[in-house]
């Protein structure tokens, strides 16, 4: 038996309470038992989104509310911005392209984090921008973006929405959606939120709703403003998947019942102390700034592939990591610390890299990491 | 504690063995161990398909699978025919118009089952009409529309696509996707296939593909060519819902050690023994002709009101079965025996039909119909 264990940035561990409930017996989207319990999920999700704006629950991946932010809010031809700083960054200029809008990119370095001044520039080079698309975390590169900073810049653009894929951030970073103007905030449930895949999370302002209103994009299985309109009655305009939405309801208790505070600051300190581990290992992060509290992308050193380094973890140690994606495999592997993580997730992360590195003949000191790591975990330190 | 039964069409009870199988820790849909499940699923969808073609998973309501079958086929303006005998087939109609097609209704009276000479009859009319819609099971009124009858009127029309809305149908009834020239069949979790909702699927033929090269509607969620692509390698284009795919490659597993044939002598059955035990009851089943194998509709009768009856199988007896929809509600209920349904599931449902129209006033001899449905289910006959 090789132990496994999942430290993957999405999906991540659903916890053994969350698992079980949405093993208990199906119950009826259109019954009354539902009801409840939809009512207490879209509740705790408004709660963790910061927000007292709608947040719709839709039946997809993450993606397809990436999709919906799209088709439902804007017209052919018109022009976006989109913030590019990796596979995810790209993924939105993607989307928008197959819907015909005109694409202005902001290109940011794989491995920094975007500045703001080049997304005023870019609304500045071309007033007619309708909206600012990025990532809160950039899951290929590691790096958070600052969305706060992002959002300052829009603060007085009433003409451009400010559309966020929060999907790798949401439960590892504080995204305060109003407070910081976001318009758009997409969640997905295998990260952050404990739960397997196949739930997705969009936060909707009355911005973006007034905006809806001049959309002719063709669209039915994500028309946004009936899910609205279904929200106050605690229903979905389809079927929904419901034993997700009694894990929801469950997982989102279990954040509750910690706090928001402590949330964030669990995912600060097991970040850092990833970090601290990852230097008292001669290793070095990816990220030139701004390394994300989800996900961590480790170089992989010098005459190491990190691929071999991601199998090893995996078929001799039993971690599911990731490895890097596009023009950073090999070059990187990535351990998350996002969701259902605690202190010996990260132990037991940094221990495997050191036995993994060692075996593949590059000169580290066992326990190093971990040491480094325990000093910050020791002291619940966050920076 | 009150007992509780769901006996909806749709969702279905969910076998303990897959509710188990899903309560297992989640695995990474991009790591070898998902490999063998995704590929076990995919094989076996196709046997219960009976299809050669490709058989696409996707991460939705059945409803996004409808939604995908026009936005990746078809272009604005492209005409084409629709079946409408109910609330589904309406459906069809509101997503075709959605997406700007010109619809030509087929329009059969509820309860009744299309004649497929009206569906020749619209083709020799629009000459140019590029596809039918049509449901296999109309669920809001509980009949079965013979699919291969309506594929026959379609075999040597070369430029007309059969799009076939199975979700409530697979698994209860013998479709054979292929001997019956269906070009998209579309099914969804959580009907006969005994799971939790989240997942569609979508069976795809050459002449399709060929189809889809000529359509220029964006989609980007709902990429049906790219799914294509990822299925050769057992992937899927975004995060799938992995754990409602262990949960249907395991409910596969069940149906396939039972035999197809079994599966579907095993729903006749069912039906049959419903038919029976509702006429032995003095009341009439809603559908004038063709009945279906997955859900029975009941005339409520004279006097009674049909959501009283949902109410009343619910609330007093811990049913919960479905009342009728827009123009039928009141008029009638529905019971359904799809899936995970046995012998005891029928007489369960009887037996609550019983007491309950007994208990609302109107005069019924108990016993009567669990008697009936027993005559057939001692012989098992299918008829």
């Amino acid at each position: 038996m090789l132990k496994r264990y999942l430290l993957a940035p999405g999906p991540t561990p659903v916890p053994p309470e969350v698992l079980l409930r949405m093993a208990m017996p199906i119950i009826h989207h259109r019954a009354p038992d539902f009801i409840p319990i939809f009512e207490s999920a879209k509740n705790r999700l408004k709660w963790l989104y910061q927000t007292n704006n709608d947040a719709l629950i839709l039946t997809s991946s993450g993606t397809g509310a990436m999709t919906a932010s799209v088709n439902n809010f804007f017209n052919q031809g018109e022009h976006v911005a989109v913030v590019n700083g990796g596979k995810f960054g790209e993924r939105w200029t993607k989307i928008c392209q197959a819907y015909g809008l005109q694409v202005t990119e902001v290109t940011v370095p794989w491995g920094q984090a975007v500045n703001p001044a080049d997304v005023a520039g870019a609304l500045e080079k071309d007033p007619s921008i309708k909206a600012v698309f990025m990532q809160a975390v950039e899951t290929s590169t590691g790096v958070y973006h600052d969305v706060e900073a992002v959002g300052a810049v829009l603060k007085d653009k009433k003409d451009v929405l400010f559309i966020v894929d929060a999907i790798s951030a949401l439960v590892a970073h504080d995204l305060k959606t109003d407070a910081w103007g976001v318009d758009l905030m997409i969640g997905g449930s295998q990260k952050g939120l404990m739960l397997p895949p196949g739930l997705a999370f969009l936060s909707v302002s009355a911005k973006a709703w007034e905006k809806a209103e001049g959309s002719k994009m063709p669209h039915f299985y994500f028309n946004l403003k009936k899910e609205r309109d279904g929200l106050k009655k605690n229903q979905t305009n389809f079927t929904p998947a419901v034993s997700l939405i009694v894990g929801l309801d469950a997982a989102l208790g279990m954040l509750e019942e910690e706090g928001l505070g402590a949330v964030f600051a669990r995912h600060a300190r097991l970040a850092n102390a990833m970090r601290h581990a990852v230097s008292a290992m001669g290793l070095e992060i990816y990220p030139i700034q701004s390394p994300s509290n989800s996900v961590t992308a480790i170089k992989a050193p010098e005459g190491v592939d990190g691929q071999e380094i991601y199998k090893t973890l995996r078929e001799k140690y039993g971690i599911t990591a990731a490895g890097g994606q596009d023009k950073l495999k090999g070059k990187v592997f990535r351990v998350a610390h996002l969701g259902y993580a605690g202190t010996f997730d990260v132990i037991t992360a940094v221990s495997a890299v050191e036995m993994t590195l060692k075996g593949l003949g590059h000169p580290i000191k066992l326990g190093s990491g971990v040491g480094a790591a325990e000093e910050i975990l020791i002291e619940k330190r966050t920076s």
